[in-house]
């Protein structure tokens, strides 16, 4: 295993130190609980707070800023953030408006931020949670309980965000979420597993010709491995699984969404973008808007996603809205 | 061999349509020429062009939108654009106020670009280019009479793009690049090989416990390849080599861009970027402003590089002046 790491135990705060130091305009830590917080918070609206496992950089603490998270809490690599650390998260940037907590449904996720939910009621907080289950692979999966939470992540808590930024208030924000995560679906391969540092090998075996369809985003396994398809087979099985779940129907309006999962060059995931787009066209699907990068990533994993959000004037309106995140920047 | 692609001869021309499709508001493909145009092109100002081997996106077709570059065009993997790829970008975007050409210092692109200007001029155009060579790692190089041209080129891009966009006149610009160009230095490291698609097999081999110091952005041989190091070792080794070639002293305001070279995880990144901080915190150089991600690739290289840029007055607002590309977003 060779990565650009101190020791491993101290892989997680020296990242999160070095994003804070690198985007210091937009946000800063709180070192003791591996908590990144708004530069200017806390401010007079609701506060979005999100976390997870490191190891899916930017996502969650590169998402926090104007117009998208007030704080994002960062677990070990691919293990759930305490309770307490959510918790301080949301004492951090709390304005008096309420706390919506954005979470990926995995079991850990799942139960941590649960607690917090009931420590922060019992603070007199108003608190909601949403959970994100976009993934379309699996059902039910190594460590989730149903659908896993995936790319779609990212998109919730961009327009959740961009409607905080807005003055919506909790209950709002919370309906809005569910509305999102209810139009948002995703689906991804690994073309190589990736190494998690404190265990120091690869994940899964994988040989030179093999892909794992439906790969989870700690590799966990997928639907099905499959001898090496080109870009073209590999995003038209992709999007199609994708476009047949929800469903999509011709003259949707999408958001495309083509996730890196942090080992492919952008030359290749603009490829996929451009093969995603042929499939789009084919159905009769409108691309309203595209996104394409390394955003909800899987260490050193090579693959990517494909995510596809169904919008409407609402949501295209909130996706286009300023931000200003280590991850995402625009119109302001 | 694992990728995303269709046909090897056809990714070059794929992966831009993709990013064009993905970016319809900002740029478009001249598909014939591999060349990526501003899709408002052409504009009433001096026309900013480059260009280069693919495989090192988003450079430099990423880099085309308001505040950076008019044009790219891309040659296939690690291969220069010939001159008629360079012509046709200038013709497509000049707006009658000059051309520049920026071009990184390598044998094949130094004779192209030279090529295409003598066309240039022979057409009555004005068109002036700078060569940029920003690598300390070593003097003449594989494919190099004199340092090579590496991420140093993503800042003079971004500068001499916004004083074009704010009106600037050829000479000016010519001028400011070769200073940009005077007071930027980079070096970089790889942890792997890249793999060229054409190959089909690592460019180099490098063992498990082996780093090469100072590599090319192609794989070229670096200084020295040693025994892997932490992120510190690393990029004090790095840093120490760029500070001390300007040299940098004692209260210069820099950029530093940690720059990935595409198979990377960000997560790293902000590790070796909270080091870099470390080392220029220890000899006293104020870190004005950061960039850190994978803008200037190798493919699916793991590593990165250290790139300083002092900073006056000018270069700095310039820096921060807005832009509209794929690769950099902001304040608009």
């Amino acid at each position: 295993m060779k990565k650009l790491m101190n020791k491993v135990d101290d892989a997680v705060v020296e990242s999160l130190a070095g994003m804070c130091a690198a985007h210091r305009d937009l946000i800063r830590l709180l070192p003791e609980y591996k908590t990144v917080i708004r530069a200017d918070a806390p401010n007079a609206k609701v506060a979005v707070i999100s976390g997870g496992g490191s190891g899916h950089e930017p996502l969650h603490c590169g998402c926090v800023g104007f117009g998208m998270l007030d704080a994002a809490c960062a677990g070990e690599i691919f293990t759930s953030p305490t309770p307490e650390q959510i918790c301080e998260a949301a004492r951090s940037t709390d304005g008096g408006k309420g706390i919506l907590l954005i979470v990926k449904n995995y079991t850990g996720d799942v139960i941590n931020f649960q607690m917090a939910a009931d420590i922060l009621r019992a603070e007199g907080r108003e608190t909601e949670q949403v959970i994100i289950n976009d993934d379309v692979a699996v059902k039910d999966s190594t460590w989730t309980a149903g659908r896993r939470g995936v790319a779609g992540t990212f998109l919730v808590e961009k327009i959740v965000g961009a409607a905080a930024e807005d003055g919506g208030s909790l209950g709002g924000l919370k309906e809005l979420a569910e509305r999102i995560n209810a139009n948002v679906r995703t689906m991804g391969v690994a073309l190589t597993s990736c190494t998690a540092p404190a265990v120091g090998k690869p994940t899964f075996d994988l040989s030179d010709d093999e892909m794992e369809l439906g790969i989870g985003i700690h590799g966990e396994p997928g639907r099905e491995r499959v001898k090496k398809m080109t870009s073209r087979e590999t995003i038209e099985y992709l999007a199609n699984a994708v476009l047949d779940d929800l469903p999509f129907d011709e003259g949707d309006e999408v958001l495309a969404f083509v996730n890196g999962m942090g080992g492919t060059p952008l030359g290749e995931l603009y490829i996929a973008c451009g093969d995603l787009k042929k499939v789009l066209d084919g159905r009769g699907i409108i691309t309203a808007r595209s996104l394409v990068g390394n955003y909800v990533t899987s260490l050193d994993m090579q693959g990517c996603s494909v995510t596809l959000l169904k919008l409407d004037a609402l949501s295209r309106t909130l996706w286009d809205y300023p931000v200003q995140t280590p991850a995402l920047r625009w119109g302001r």
